[in-house]
């Protein structure tokens, strides 16, 4: 049975008879019925009832229900009221605006707005580089989609959405003090999304594409990146790429291999795996070889984009041929962020020996985490409750951090690899091992850190003259 | 000499001679340069010397300039620097965007993030009409600008007017609890700036469309309010016809005159003034003229715009015809939403017993208030420094809070005229008189008497059906 989650935690509101076993019989109804309790609070005492808060998680919407129908069984006992506490959590929306500057009387109204806010909007006017030192502009980034892939949920559009960009924007805030701003679009055309973005720059520090469907992702970052002077960054694209190298970089220190020696095989060369493969390339992989779901990425498949022409003239320095399961067999390492249940723990017991197996897909990796652990030397996925979670939380709040702290115009490669460093760096020395590659998200150091070292990379840049 | 104003609020930093006339000294000579000396604080007290913070308000930037040399000139006395506390209030923006949620552990993370979220999303995708209840959007308000018009600088583009916006929505939050976001465009063309809020819209519970230049205002407005589903509010026209018509109502009040029976003047036919005179007419205002730099508009005039084109043929049911000092003549209400300097105190004059005059050209009205109160029985201005203040703080802030709290869906006439009458009574009738027709900005009450009006006026505009 797949595990509870708090994301699909319950609280059930319930009348029992006031008798001495009562809570410890709904607390048996919740673990008989496969629910993790977490709390079980008696609101209401009286001689000959109690109403309790029986709170647990579950492993889904319909198991919550055969939970709450358990305890209905019991005797004596009604179910007043059943609240998720994920809806709970998100009524009203997971954000708000505040103003930072005392609005009290006159005096203050007449410093933030007119007639002195007249003064700063003509210091602006008559210098725009102002606007960084005087407006949100400093600290602000936009959190844009276009809501057509969003987590693994596909094309739900802009207001189903929005929940992911609010949840995204809060841990903006909350890991690295950075104020983000979800910004849902109801267009999916690139000429759109990309004209939108350009006017709504002069409000933002920094640019954050999340869960744009690929490869519209690929043309709009890259215009947008060549018409504006704020960074613009596909999260999807290098938030991911950014945790995984550092994970691999931390993976190859634990089983003493180089990255120059190493066969890596990729599954999907969408938004993730295209940035993947290109940030690996840039830091000195040489062996990879992309799949998709015909196999092997080369430069005679038929029907490239520009893309995977990238890819196909870039990587499989062996012309490999062949389905994913041929291209494993071998491998180094195997990184999958593409689809459930792709390889079985008979295809991964085929890589070479100290293998090392990602398995991003979420929530259903490519393959059993724990078929693949039976031969492989370190397994990583997305997921919360195995070792080595692979979480783009890691990265994206420092990374900005970062960037808006240098006052950075573009975001360079080695702004890139500097975050990934830095991510590795995390991990004490006596703390790595194969179970603990990467630092857990809720590590205070991590963001800090990358943001310093985002700062100095993309000083270094800016401080040297454009090729 | 004009006054001095917290917006032109400096802070000097001086050493003076250890002496005990030292600080009296410092503050006379701040009088006599013609400053407000509002602190004086030794913030460093030495054997020979001290060290004083001096924060007065100045006229302009150039007079605080010459309260700076007045004190460089007192004996042994040095300045060592001069805060401008404006420019410090506004350093790095006067918003932050904070999270409501808890995101302090791994629960809290399933919740509102991965993997819990997903749920809230696909409740959205399946109706949804549920993102007013999960999302931002249930009190979100766009306030965009294409920096066209902002405040009376003119054409400053999007990165300059950022200040004013950040004021609008810290005053959004302050005064009525609602969550507004500066989106100020790189665009002046009225198709992109449709399109983009078109596309913004799924975030948002309604927009505030803020100092965009006429005729433009008009269509963006038009063409916005035909294609969304969230109210759209141009705060420059109806924001300042919705104070206008409370502080007209009030006014009448004390003078005792009907608005069937007032001849009402009114100068400046662009944003503000075209709303106005379509609200004064809604409520029953008769005689209305309007005047341009030409005079009275009249259908006779060439080259109207399809807008002129209504005054002209909705207003001026006489035909009366002439410049606008003309029009004065004998009028009941003079209304100035224009330019400084139009009319003299011999203009004012030539009214009707009892005129009314807002001269609200900002910050210099286009009659003198001291002259126009010669002759006139009630003055209002735009301006904090004399009596009656039409100031739009006093509308937008609980007009949106009204529109959020029903879940509207359009903007009605009765909405607006709701807001002005809830504007209007919260001028107790023992408060009332010629010189306190409007409520302060700071009264408590008006945000949620507004708030309370239109709510119930959206809320019966939305119960009946379409016409």
């Amino acid at each position: 049975m797949p595990s509870t989650s708090p994301g699909y935690a319950i609280t059930i509101r319930a009348e029992a008879p006031s008798t001495f076993g009562a809570t410890a019989n709904l607390a048996a109804a919740v673990g008989a019925a496969g629910g993790a309790l977490t709390a079980l609070d008696v609101v209401e005492s009286r001689p000959q009832h109690i109403v309790v808060d029986i709170s647990c998680d579950a492993v889904d919407a319909a198991h919550g229900e055969r939970i709450s129908a358990a305890i209905e069984e019991l005797d004596g006992v009604s179910v007043r009221k059943v609240s998720d506490r994920t809806f709970l959590l998100h009524l009203g929306g997971k954000l708000e605006v505040v103003p930072k500057v005392p609005l009290r009387h006159r005096d203050d109204l007449s410093r933030a707005y007119t007639p002195g806010v007249a003064r700063v909007c003509l210091a602006i006017a008559e210098n725009p580089a102002d606007a960084r030192r005087l407006t949100i502009k400093r600290n602000t980034v936009a959190v844009v989609t276009d809501g057509s892939a969003v987590l693994g949920l596909g094309n739900i559009g802009p207001a189903a959405a929005l929940p992911v960009m609010e949840g995204k924007a809060a841990l903006f805030k909350q890991f690295a003090g950075v104020d983000a701003w979800p910004v849902v679009l109801d267009t999916q055309d690139v000429d759109q999304i990309v004209e939108i973005v350009r006017c709504l720059a002069p409000g933002y520090g920094g640019v954050n594409l999340e869960d744009i469907a690929a490869p519209r992702c690929f043309e709009v970052e890259r215009r947008l990146r060549a018409m504006l002077d704020i960074p613009v960054f596909h999260d999807d694209q290098h938030g991911t790429a950014i945790v995984v190298l550092a994970a691999l970089t931390n993976a190859l220190r634990v089983v003493g291999k180089q990255p120059a020696d190493v066969k890596v095989v990729i599954s999907g060369v969408g938004a993730a795996g295209h940035a993947i493969i290109q940030l690996l390339h840039r830091q000195g992989y040489t062996d990879i070889v992309g799949c998709d779901r015909h196999g092997a990425v080369r430069p005679d498949n038929p029907n490239l984009d520009e893309f995977r022409r990238w890819i196909a003239d870039n990587t499989n320095p062996r012309r490999a041929q062949g389905t994913l399961a041929e291209m494993v067999a071998g491998a180094d390492v195997f990184i999958g962020v593409s689809a459930p249940n792709l390889l079985t723990g008979d295809d991964i017991a085929t890589m070479a020996p100290d293998a090392i197996v990602f398995a991003l897909s979420n929530p259903d990796p490519e393959v059993d985490p724990f078929a693949a652990a039976q031969h492989a030397a370190i397994v990583a996925t997305g997921r919360s409750d195995y070792p080595n979670q692979i979480n783009n939380v890691l990265a994206f709040p420092g990374f900005f951090r970062g960037m808006l702290d240098a006052g950075a115009h573009e975001i360079t490669d080695d702004c890139l690899l500097a975050a990934a460093t830095a991510i590795a760096d995390c991990v004490a020395a006596d703390e790595l091992n194969a179970n603990y590659i990467v630092p857990s998200v809720f590590d205070p150091a991590v963001a800090p850190a990358v943001a310093a070292a985002v700062k100095t990379a993309a000083q270094a840049a800016a401080a040297q003259p454009r090729g």
